[in-house]
């Protein structure tokens, strides 16, 4: 838990529904913290593109990886300013009206420039980390990265600053006039739910595998 | 079903990993159809902008709507570019090394410009397709839009021409020499599960909300 409460900028401000923004870090990173994947945003020739991939975060920042020959990440440590976005669905809300249909949702937005992570033992850490986000205890059981796989990864760090969250609770918010009609309304709650493990050999199934959740 | 093929451009052809593109339109389609959100990306004052919203497909259009006064809309009816992605997680994909950790996903990207849908009758369609998108069986029953509500509400199009898909399926892909190694491997499926509806009144629940899937 931290008190950070992020300065708003003329990116960050929700002016849409403001009563829905929340500037403070908790809020911010508990969004990025939960969501399995974001959606990275940047310029390419003119054109925007919205990539999606794997995040993890420690701290106050924000870290990507993959192939140095993926566009995204060579746009991004060429310098190209990201949009990052993360959504996390909590249901749908079924008004009265159509008009007033919705859903409950959490998403962050961190606007910045990233960098890459050359220091071996941050890249090593990184790593270790972009495993557990997905999967909390893998990172202690599966063979950590060699030298070979360590080069073919480019790992990039973006700064949590310039940050936002916009998150929607609660039942639907329907006109005055609407709240007699006889048509069920309420929330629909969804989350994602692990199935039963496909296993790809003998070997027992671990723990954080069985008791999977977010 | 259609045998609809699009053509490759710079923009849609998938670089990184080629054999996971797809580029018939079954396959785009379905991942449209499927997502209950997508992220749009455009550029403003030169900078990228990743915005969730809810979209719906008709035939070979995609549409969103939202109030004229939403930054997201402004931009895009003004003929700014958009990227609009989805992403539909289906496991975590646990390999014995770190390094071919991944996710089993289907995601779909869409490249052009939006225009805004000016007909009435269109616009009538497209509002009750967005509630069908998102629950279907529901603009039946919802109190459908009166003229202000239309006033409110900017819809626009985007053609589906310049796209592709990117999909992984399948258990883990490991080094030939780790297969041997003694740690569990697999995958775990992941699905969007819808929990007990929370009523907002004393209606019937209908059936398509007690048996909701996507």
């Amino acid at each position: 838990m931290s008190d950070i409460v992020l300065e708003q900028s003329d990116k960050t401000r929700v002016r849409r529904l403001p009563e829905r923004g929340r500037y403070d870090r908790d809020t911010i990173d508990a969004i990025l913290d939960e969501s399995l994947i974001c959606h990275v945003g940047f310029v390419a020739d003119g054109h925007p593109v919205v990539i999606p991939t794997i995040h993890t975060r420690i701290g106050d920042d924000l870290y990507f990886h993959g192939s140095p020959a993926a566009g995204i990440l060579r746009n991004l440590r060429e310098g190209a300013d990201a949009c990052v976005t993360v959504t996390l669905l909590d249901g749908l809300v079924l008004a009265r009206s159509a008009f007033h249909h919705s859903m409950n949702y959490r998403s962050a937005v961190v606007f910045g420039k990233a960098e890459e992570v050359t220091d071996r033992e941050e890249k090593l850490r990184v790593l270790a980390a972009l495993v557990e986000h997905v999967c909390r205890g893998r990172s202690a059981d599966a063979r950590g990265p060699n030298e070979k796989e360590l080069k073919q990864t480019l790992v990039l760090r973006l700064p949590i600053r310039e940050a936002s969250a916009k998150v929607r609770t609660g039942p639907p918010g329907d006109e005055p006039e609407d709240y007699s009609l006889p048509i069920w309304a309420g929330v629909l709650p969804l989350t994602l739910t692990p199935g039963e493990p496909v296993p790809d050999n003998n070997a027992a199934t671990p723990d954080y595998v069985t008791r999977y959740e977010r």
